[in-house]
């Protein structure tokens, strides 16, 4: 998907919600556990429910990996099943030598057809050069996160400045903003101001609606720029809204209320 | 596997080499492809035939993921076949906040029954301490990598050192020399003695013989400590010994040279 693209979805819909299908098979209601296939049946009645209310979907790898082959399986039906009009990212956080990573891009851009995916800067730019390279796909690269483990490296500070913002510097040179994206999960939202004296014009990932505490209003206020350069992911917030049978119902609710909270902070930045 | 039954196993073998898995599909000799499962069929093979001169294995996980759910499936089939004398890593790379990471650390250590995986520092401690946790497993830390973009971060001044040593240093207090290892591919070997430095008796996990083009005495000579210290790879060194049906008998050639050259710097080391 081009930024061109993504960017009409955005002003089209009016929200820049990315849904996380961060799905833990023990937290299944228990009448779809029956199911051939639990983890894809869930997740298509969560894809049913919210399609109308985001413009993407995130499967982070690690939930479908720990149930092994059968949870690639179960995330490759789901990337199939989100239809092509949403962006979709697979948050991997990859990274390796070149000729892995190259592999590592064919696995998630062709064997399975996200349009994104999430890599960890540590092992520079020939660790990224494999992403970047695919035409019309999207690299996220880890930025700022949101754990207290931010603290060790990406928040120490460098001849140049604080890790994160060397890698952020560094790495939009590497890309373009037509197929570089960051995470970035400012905990304290005046981050973003000064992240964005460093990355102007880049889409920026955003962890953290809901179970990680983020203020959707600080975050669109302090991080929006004039091509919106946001999505802005809940996961658990959505689609653990109810763990009972109505569970696709109240994530349709959820998803619906951050998308019209995100249509005000849209009309806001237009106006201004 | 513990530090003690590792060290053991080097001692009475005499050798320290691991053999990296990295089958790629597309270059698995022609009569084999009409198998079911043709990668781990090949895998199946070199297992068979380098099992006495090594003592351990690495898979890649990318050269498994490039082939979706059924490349898992090679993937656990092949850790499943190789015995437990042997040292096994998940060459995967992971790392993400807390919760996420303890879902790879169950995919890897669980549902795929590996002793050790390789992870990625940039998310910082709470990334990395799910694997950390696992009793009697293992957690490989990307120190310095071989790769030409090591010098983008990793060798990048810091306030207290070039930052792949203050990740060893910071890295060296949240585990103990009994489940924490460090990877270390240092293209100059004079790099080895100042990184033992900082970390004088873990073991490293070094890449790079053969075509990625280590010096096996050079690695030898710096980075061996008093328990050994080292699990050295070699991945197409050996794999690839030949291209035809005589692939099985080339490996375990190009795997018997590999160790009895160790066996050498394991005799010098001992008489020092």
């Amino acid at each position: 998907m081009t930024r061109a693209t993504l960017t009409e979805h955005i002003r089209s819909k009016q929200n820049y919600l990315c849904v996380g299908l961060d799905t833990d098979p023990e937290r299944i209601p228990l009448s779809l556990r029956a199911s051939g296939d639990p983890v894809f049946e869930f997740n298509k009645r969560i894809i049913d429910a919210t399609l109308e209310h985001c413009v993407a979907y995130k499967l982070n790898t690690a939930f479908y990996e720990v149930s092994g082959a059968s949870g690639w399986e179960s995330m490759q039906k789901t990337v199939e099943y989100i239809p092509s009009t949403h962006f979709k990212i697979a948050d991997a956080k990859r990274g390796d030598i070149g000729n892995t990573s190259a592999l590592y891009a064919r696995a998630f851009f062709e064997t399975l057809s996200f349009d994104a995916v999430t890599v960890a800067p540590y092992m520079g730019e020939d660790s990224i050069r494999p992403f970047l390279d695919y035409p019309d796909k999207w690299t996220i690269l880890l930025g700022l996160t949101s754990n207290i483990g931010a603290a060790d490296f990406e928040l120490q500070s460098h001849l140049d400045g604080l890790l994160y913002e060397v890698v952020i510097r560094k790495a939009a040179q590497w890309g373009t903003i037509e197929n570089l994206m960051f995470v970035i999960g400012a905990t304290k939202p005046e981050w973003f101001e000064q992240i964005r004296a460093i990355a102007p014009d880049h889409f920026y990932l955003v962890p953290g609606l809901g179970a990680q505490g983020g203020s959707l209003q600080e975050i669109s206020e302090k991080a929006m720029n004039k091509d919106v350069g946001l999505l802005v992911n809940a996961s658990r917030a959505i689609t653990y809204a109810s763990s009972k049978d109505d569970f696709s119902e109240k994530a349709a609710a959820a998803a619906a209320a951050y998308a019209s909270e995100m249509a005000i902070y849209l009309k806001k930045s237009a106006s201004l």
